[in-house]
C-alpha cells in the first residue's frame, strides 16, 4: 500500500465519522517511547519511523511533526511525500494544537485515539481548542479496519529479575508505594507505564528490546494485580503469587477499572491516558500526582550502582575490542557501517549476562553522523575509510545493568574546523562530567555547564544534553536529565543520567561523545550537601581529534585519570594486544 | 507600647473574632516589597524590619519566617523576644502553611488581612489547609484598634516623567497594554503593582523612595483610570486629561471595580490582592495571566539604555569620589558606617538628575557585612580601620536611570582566607558577566556560571545571584533574574540584572561583588541568535584582595578590560588627584 493510499484510506474513514482533522502520535496506551509494531500506526502511515514524531491528516494536507533529532532524516523522507515537515523547536513553527486552532474552521472536530494521549495531554489540547470552539472525538482508532496486515502484540515471555540483580524484592517495592499511596490518601493507584511495572514487579522479557512487555497494574491496600497475557507468565506466575500479586488477563483492566470500589484512585495525569481514565468511577476521588514509582525507579540502590560497575567493565571491555578491531582493519579490509555494528554487537554479546544491544546502534560516518538518530541501511549505508569521523551510539542491555555510549573516531586524517568541533564537544562533556554541585540542583540548572564551550563560539546542539537510564531496561528513562527546559526534578545520589553533547554539520560530520554517571555525595559543609559526579562508562575517548590549546589544564587532568581509571578496569580482561593499545589509547594527552 | 503588650494586644483581637492563628506579611494591597510605614504592621509587632518576613501569632506562640539575607539579622534581634525564627530556604524548616497545618487543630481559624495577600498565595493556602479543613477568614485588619499611632497614608506629590527620561508616552504606552488585553480578549484589566502604575502612566513621586506613590489602575479599551489621591496629582492632572487618562480618588477602587461592567477583566493572580478580586462581579470572567505591563518595563527601551548608561557615569563619579577619599583618609580622620554612607550619599546628590538613593546603604565592617541586609544604626555601627574588608552596597535614583552596585574593599590587611574568598566572589560575578547564551536562556539556566567557582570549594551564598533593576523605580524589579529556583522568564535584550554573587562567614565577614548588566545582542548563527551582558555599573573593583593565581586569564582579560572602560568613561570627570587614582586603581592585573 502505498502512502497516497494509506492517507485516502484514512481520510475516507475521518469522513464517515465527521472527523476534520485526526491526530496519530508515536505513543501507545502505555505513552512508550519505543511502541510495540502493533501499536506504530504513525511509522504506517507516514513511512516515518523515528522515536519521536506526529503526524496529523485533514482531508486536504497532512503533517509530520519531529524534533531537532530528526529534522534531517525527515527532511530526506518526506522530500517526495505528500506530507508537510514541521519542525519542533525551530522559531515560528507551531505546536499541533496550534495549528489545528490556525487552520481548521471554528467548530471542526479533532479525532484521536484516547488510547494514545494522557489526561494532561488532552486536558492541554481542550484547553487550546477551546477559543475556536474545536471538539474532540477520542473513541476511534481508524486503522482498526485500513491497517489490513496490523501486526498482533507480540509473544513477551515474562522471567523474574532476581533481587540479586535488581537489589530489592517486589514485595519491599510494594510497601513502599503503599506507602506513598496512604501519605496521599489514595487506597488505589492505576500504573500503565511498562517499564515502572517491570521495576515494580521484578520481572523482565528475553526476548524484546526493550527487556519488558505489555501489562497494566492495579496497586490496592491489600491486593497487587498485574493485568498481562496468561500465555506470557507461565515462569513466573508461582512467585509472583507467592508474593502476592495477582495476575488477570492483560484486557481485563477496563472491566477492572469500570468496577472498581476505591474511594481515592492514584493516577499520574501525564501518563495514565484519556481513555482509562474516563472508565474510573465517578464516585472514586483521583489524585493527580506524579507516579512514585518513576523516582524511585531513577533512584538506584547500591546493588544496582555496585552491579552497573560490574556491567559498564564488560561493555567497555567489548567497545575496547571493538575499537582495538576497527582501528587494527580500517583501510586493509572492507568495512560499512553495518558491519562495523555488527562486530560490536558481537563482542557485547560474548560478556556475560548480556542481553544483546540496549538500543539500535548508530553507526554513523560522516555526514551521517549529522543526524542525531540515524538509522544505518544496506542501501544507504557508507564504508568506513581511513579518514574523516565515525561516531557510534550504541549500548548494552545486561541482567545487572545497562550501558549507552556514544563515541565518535577519528579513523584517520579530520580538517582542523573538526577537531575544533570534537574538542568544544569534549570540553563540555568533561566540564559537565567535574561539576560539584549542591544537592537539590536540578538538570535544567546544570545543562550550561556542558554547551558553554560551543555556545563561546556561537554553536549549539539541538537536544537535551542528557537523559536518565534504566537499570536492565528503558535507555531513556525519567524523571530527571539534562536540558535547557525547566525540569523541577533534583539530581539525587543514585540517579545515573547520560552526558552527551554533540555538534552536527548538516552534509558533513557529526560529533557526540556520551558517558553515563551516577550521583554521588561529595561531601557536607555548612552550606549543605555537595554532589558529583562518577563516570560509570569505561569506553577511551579518541585522543587524535583533540586540539589541546583549547583545553584547560583542568579537564587535561580529569581526561587522563578518567583514561587511566579505564586502563585499570578493562586490562584484567583484555588480550596483551588489546591491553598494548589501549594502553597507548589512555596515555596521558 | 513592647512587643509582648502588642502580641497580647493581637491575640485579644484575635480571640474576639475565634481567629487561632493571625498571619503578618511583610506586604501591602499592592504586594510591594517596601510598603509605606502604614502598611508596617509587621515590622511594628515584631520589630524586625527587614524587607522580607511574615510573622505568625497563635494564642500560645509567635513566629518569624524570614529569608538568608535576614537570618544572622533576626536571630540577634529576637534572641530576646518571645517571637521564635524560621529560617527559610534551610533543610527541615516548615513554611508558614505547613507550620500551620502541622501545629493548628483540626477545623481551625487562620486570619489574616485579605488586602495583604494575592490571589495565588490564598488559593495555594486554602489548597494546603484542606487535609486539616482548616479555615479562613480574610476581611479582618487587626491591627486597626490596637495600633493607636500607626501612620497615614504620606503625602506623595506626583510629576511627569518626561518621553526624554522615559523613552515612550503614556499613550504609547496604553495602546501596547490594549493590544496585549485584546489579545486575550479582556476589555479591562485592573493593575495594582505600584512600579507598574507610575512606569505605565510616566509619572513619579519626588519625596519618596522608591519614587513613586500609591495608586490603583483600570485600564478599559476606551478609558484608563488612575485611583490616586487628589492632593497628589495637582501637577500631573492636565497632562493625564490631555491623554486620555481620568482620575478618581484612591479609595474609590473598591466600588469602581463592583460596578464594572466588563464581559473579561485580565488581572495578574500573583499580584492582585484577594480583597480585590472578590470585588469583582461574578458576571465578569477573569482573565488570569502575568501583568504585561511587568515583563513590558524590564525591557528597556533604546532611550532607557542610552541614559542608563550616562547615569552608570554619573553613579560611577560619585562612587569614585567616595572611594578615593576612604582610602585616603582611613586610619587618619574618624570615619564610622555612617558617616562614610553620608560622604557617599554627598557625592550621589552632586550628581545631575540626582534624586539620592535607590535604596538605604548597607555599609557593612568586618563581620556586619555577613549579614546580607545589614542596615548600621549610631549605636551598633563600627568605626573603620586600615584593616579588614569594608562592604558597601549601594545606588542612585536618577531622572535617567537606576544604579545598584555593591563593592569589597580591602581598607587593610586582609587575611588569605579572605582574599581567598573575595577571589572566587570575584570569578563568579566575572564568569557570569562575560557569558554568551542562546536567545531563550533563563536566569535559572545562567545561575549556576555565578556559583560555580564557590561550590568547587564547598562554599555558597543563600541568596539569588541577580534581580532586575528598575528605571527611577524599584531596585528590584521582575520578572526575570538570576537563581536557582525556576523562573520561566528568559534573558531578554534590554533587560537590566544585577550580578551579585557573595560570600558570608558569620561573626567574621561578607564579600559581595556587584554590577548590573543589560542583555544585549552578541551575534546570530545559523544555530540562533547569540545574547552577551554589558555591563553598566563603572565602578573599580579592589584589586587587592584578588588572588592572582586562582584566576583565569579569561577572567583577567575581561577584568582589565572592564576596568580600562571604567578609567575611560569616568576620568573626564574628575579632578586631577581623583583621575590619578583610579588610573593606579584600574591598571592592569
Amino acid at each position: 500500500m502505498k502512502i497516497d493510499d494509506k492517507l485516502n484510506a484514512l481520510r475516507q474513514e475521518m469522513a464517515d465519522r465527521n472527523i476534520d482533522a485526526y491526530i496519530i502520535p508515536s505513543s501507545d496506551p502505555h505513552g512508550s517511547e519505543y511502541p510495540v509494531r502493533h501499536w506504530q500506526a504513525r511509522a504506517w502511515v507516514s513511512s516515518f519511523n523515528g522515536s519521536a514524531g506526529t503526524v496529523v491528516v485533514t482531508q486536504t494536507s497532512a503533517g509530520l511533526w519531529t524534533d531537532g533529532r530528526y529534522h534531517i532524516v525527515a527532511e530526506e523522507l518526506l522530500a517526495n511525500l505528500p506530507i508537510d515537515l514541521f519542525k519542533q523547536g525551530v522559531d515560528g513553527v507551531p505546536t499541533v494544537n496550534e495549528w489545528l486552532t490556525e487552520t481548521l474552521n471554528a467548530g471542526a472536530t479533532v479525532g484521536f485515539d484516547g488510547r494514545l494521549f494522557g489526561v494532561k495531554a488532552v486536558n492541554m489540547m481542550k484547553k487550546e481548542f477551546l477559543p475556536k470552539k474545536l471538539k474532540i472525538v477520542s473513541e476511534f482508532d481508524l486503522f482498526e479496519k485500513i491497517w489490513t496486515d496490523r501486526p498482533a502484540l507480540p509473544f513477551e515471555k515474562q522471567f523474574d529479575h532476581l533481587v540479586k540483580f535488581s537489589g530489592k524484592s517486589r514485595k519491599e517495592k510494594l510497601a513502599e508505594i503503599r506507602a506513598k499511596m496512604a501519605a496521599c490518601k489514595a487506597s488505589a493507584h492505576l500504573l500503565t507505564t511498562l517499564d515502572d511495572i517491570a521495576w515494580l514487579f521484578n520481572i523482565r522479557t528475553a526476548n524484546t528490546m526493550p527487556a519488558f512487555g505489555q501489562a497494566y497494574a492495579v496497586i490496592e491496600q491489600d491486593n497487587a494485580t498485574l493485568f498481562i497475557p496468561e500465555a506470557n507468565i507461565t515462569d513466573v506466575k508461582a512467585t509472583l503469587t507467592k508474593d502476592g500479586v495477582k495476575t488477570l488477563p492483560y484486557e481485563t483492566i477496563t472491566d477492572y477499572l469500570k468496577a472498581i470500589k476505591a474511594s481515592a484512585v492514584l493516577i499520574d495525569p501525564a501518563a495514565v491516558n484519556w481513555t482509562l481514565y474516563n472508565l474510573i468511577p465517578e464516585s472514586c476521588r483521583k489524585v493527580e500526582v506524579p507516579n512514585p514509582t518513576n523516582l524511585m525507579k531513577s533512584i538506584k540502590n547500591q546493588v544496582e550502582v555496585a552491579n552497573s560497575r560490574n556491567a559498564h567493565i564488560k561493555d567497555g571491555v567489548a567497545m575496547v575490542q571493538f575499537i582495538h578491531w576497527l582501528e587494527c582493519n580500517i583501510g586493509k579490509i572492507k568495512i560499512t557501517e553495518l558491519s562495523a555494528d555488527e562486530m560490536l554487537t558481537k563482542c557485547r554479546w560474548a560478556q556475560n549476562n548480556s542481553f544483546g544491544p540496549s538500543f539500535g546502534t548508530i553507526p554513523a560516518y560522516k555526514e551521517h553522523a549529522a543526524m542525531a538518530h540515524y538509522s544505518a541501511t544496506p542501501e544507504g549505508q557508507h564504508e568506513l575509510k581511513p579518514e574523516g569521523l565515525f561516531l557510534v551510539d550504541s549500548g548494552g542491555q545486561y541482567l545487572d545493568g545497562l550501558t549507552d555510549t556514544t563515541r565518535t573516531f577519528a579513523l584517520g586524517p579530520v580538517s582542523e574546523e573538526q577537531k575544533i568541533h570534537y574538542t568544544l564537544v569534549l570540553k563540555g562533556m568533561l566540564s559537565l562530567s567535574m561539576a560539584k554541585f549542591l544537592k537539590g540542583t536540578r538538570g535544567c540548572n546544570l545543562d550550561i555547564i556542558a554547551r558553554q564551550p560551543l555556545w563561546d563560539h556561537g554553536l549549539d546542539y539541538r537536544h537535551g544534553t542528557g537523559h536518565g537510564v534504566g537499570y536492565f531496561l528503558n535507555v531513556h528513562e525519567g524523571p530527571q536529565g539534562f536540558s535547557q527546559g525547566l525540569n523541577d526534578v533534583p539530581m539525587e545520589v543514585g540517579m545515573m543520567t547520560t552526558i552527551e553533547p554533540g555538534y552536527y554539520v548538516e552534509g558533513s560530520h557529526g560529533i557526540r561523545i556520551e558517558n553515563i554517571v551516577v550521583t554521588q555525595k561529595e561531601e557536607e559543609t555548612q552550606w549543605g550537601e555537595f554532589y558529583s559526579f562518577e563516570a560509570l562508562t569505561l569506553v577511551p575517548i579518541d585522543k587524535k581529534p583533540i586540539v589541546k590549546t583549547l583545553m584547560s589544564e583542568r579537564e587535561i587532568n580529569y581526561l587522563n585519570s578518567y583514561h587511566q581509571n579505564v586502563y585499570e578496569k578493562l586490562s584484567p580482561f583484555l588480550s596483551e594486544s588489546e591491553s598494548t593499545w589501549l594502553k597507548a589509547a589512555t596515555s596521558p594527552l
